[in-house]
């Protein structure tokens, strides 16, 4: 069982999953990808592999954890955190503990192990953007979960453990750091300009085109100015919208078009880099309704990030966006 | 010649350093280590490999830039940002663009290429952190510059490049995330209760005594509350000092002490691992004296962050801080 804890400094929530079975000094080196189709968990034939499921797109009306689906989501084996926890608390003022609680699931985005996002078709990848948002919308009714992390390792480089397809979902009874740092920007600006600097972005960005990759009447795909990662992208809807979750079907749909051809442009520069997917979203606050703006970061992993960005946070980048944006809108 | 640029929504600073010796799609994997002491520009012999020498431990009173020392810093190869470099601003509002000003040097820390700071006397070590210091008093006088990051990377996991023992010094005309993060959290404390969050800790955790690791008169060795990774430790001054460069020699003598007690302990514990070390420091101004307070953090590196630590930076940490401080005070 895990336990949340907060910095009495910076007020970071860090979560502690003790496990008690092998010694806390033992490390071994990451293992290997797992590609073996046949001991592969997210396999169709494999349900009972996994935990029950929690959503299904089961186009033939097959029957629940058996095979004939196109896309199931489950709880992860090792969660993290858990509904079932408690938030509770020790009541010391400076060294705060609570119960991990939260949720943490898998999204399994297709039958077939050999998948990807840039191989399956349009729909199949728009099924995956419904499962994050039903699952969201179902989640959010448990008031004590404030936000979600929705991400997605491709390759081991970027921390996959399954090669099969996939992606995870979190709800956290907190804000997690890179998002708290986005509400927080975006309130100053909001405060001062009366406005989305989300939106003000997107306007800017059309406008001056330097750093757009592409884009179409509902998103745009573009290189951020401040990139903190060589070929670093983001998808964004060009109309306001606090929460994906709040998405109509057409807007998932044009997301998925969007990140699908970012993705075999990524694959056409750079030989298919590992990457990284991240949706940030709103959390439940209805503050926040103004001044946030949801989008899909995609952050190819070619370098490594040195001791500098440990040590300090700061990121060197060789690539500057527009650099970046010329050679993707030329890539395909 | 880098450029500096502040993400517009949440302040951060990126350094971008293109580099036009190289198109901008070439990623090859990081090269291993480079350890052959026959071709090593930081060993003794090999001074014309360096650019001018900036300071320098030489015992015997030999010439500048040639063999007879014990410690130098150099100027860095490939310097992310420049002491020649103005500010500047390209005067955007909403994308600010400024000049790669700051200083990148290299502090090699023995002219053995074999030492390492758990073999070399305790001696050698205060001697590190005197160059640290020497230059950040040297380097300050510029009050362009607003903050230093100090830090070691050992191993070759741990974004180390060549294995002769070194650090490198950045001056930097903005505040780093993490120190901005740290700032803010101490801030906010002393407004509530008028003293340095700290110093509480160092009381609360000297009583606890369930995360201490050692202590002297002068320093004090923890596994902090919430720490991101397994093992992670912190050297902290038991009395208030905001600013390591106003350190006197004997509160030098007494952190490298500890710093080299600790890193013995973990190599005993974990097989020598790769490690960080980074310096936190209060920026120029004097705003900050009464309410931050210098530290050093030792990160062993163990595992490896996940797409979750990158998409949303929570860290899931296997090993709570009360079983790491026990594990390394029983290790010697």
């Amino acid at each position: 069982v895990s336990e949340l804890r907060v910095d009495p400094i910076t007020g970071r929530w860090v979560i502690f999953t003790p496990d008690h079975t092998r010694r806390s000094t033992d490390f071994t080196p990451p293992s290997p990808l797992r590609s073996d189709p046949a001991s592969c968990p997210f396999c169709e034939g494999h349900e009972e592999l996994t935990g029950n499921e929690l959503l299904a797109w089961r186009p033939g009306g097959s029957e629940r954890n058996r095979p004939g689906w196109h896309l199931r989501v489950v709880p992860n084996r090792e969660p993290v955190l858990r509904v079932e926890s408690h938030l509770g608390s020790d009541g010391a003022l400076l060294f705060q503990r609570f119960g991990g609680l939260g949720a943490h699931e898998v999204i399994i985005e297709s039958a077939r192990h050999e998948d990807s996002w840039t191989t399956m078709t349009v729909e199949a990848v728009s099924r995956v953007l419904w499962a994050w948002r039903e699952r969201m919308r179902d989640l959010k009714r448990d008031v004590r979960l404030k936000s979600f992390v929705v991400l997605k390792n491709h390759g081991a480089l970027a921390g996959a453990r399954l090669d099969h397809p996939h992606s995870q979902l979190l709800a956290m009874p907190f804000v997690p750091p890179q998002l708290a740092e986005e509400l927080e920007g975006a309130e100053r600006q909001f405060k001062a300009k009366a406005h989305c600097v989300f939106c003000e972005i997107v306007q800017q960005e059309l406008q001056l085109n330097q750093r757009v990759i592409a884009s179409d009447d509902r998103m745009l795909t573009l290189a951020p100015f401040a990139s903190r990662l060589p070929f670093e992208s983001w998808v964004v809807p060009r109309e306001h919208a606090a929460r994906f979750e709040d998405g109509p079907d057409e807007l998932l749909e044009a997301a998925a078009k969007c990140i699908q051809d970012l993705l075999r442009r990524l694959d056409a520069t750079l030989l298919q880099p590992p990457f990284n997917v991240a949706l940030h979203s709103a959390p439940a606050s209805p503050d926040v309704d103004a001044l946030f703006h949801w989008h899909i970061e995609i952050l190819p992993r070619l370098t490594r990030v040195s001791g500098l960005g440990w040590g300090s946070g700061v990121f060197v980048n060789p690539v500057p966006p527009e650099e970046a944006a010329q050679v993707l809108r030329d890539a395909l």
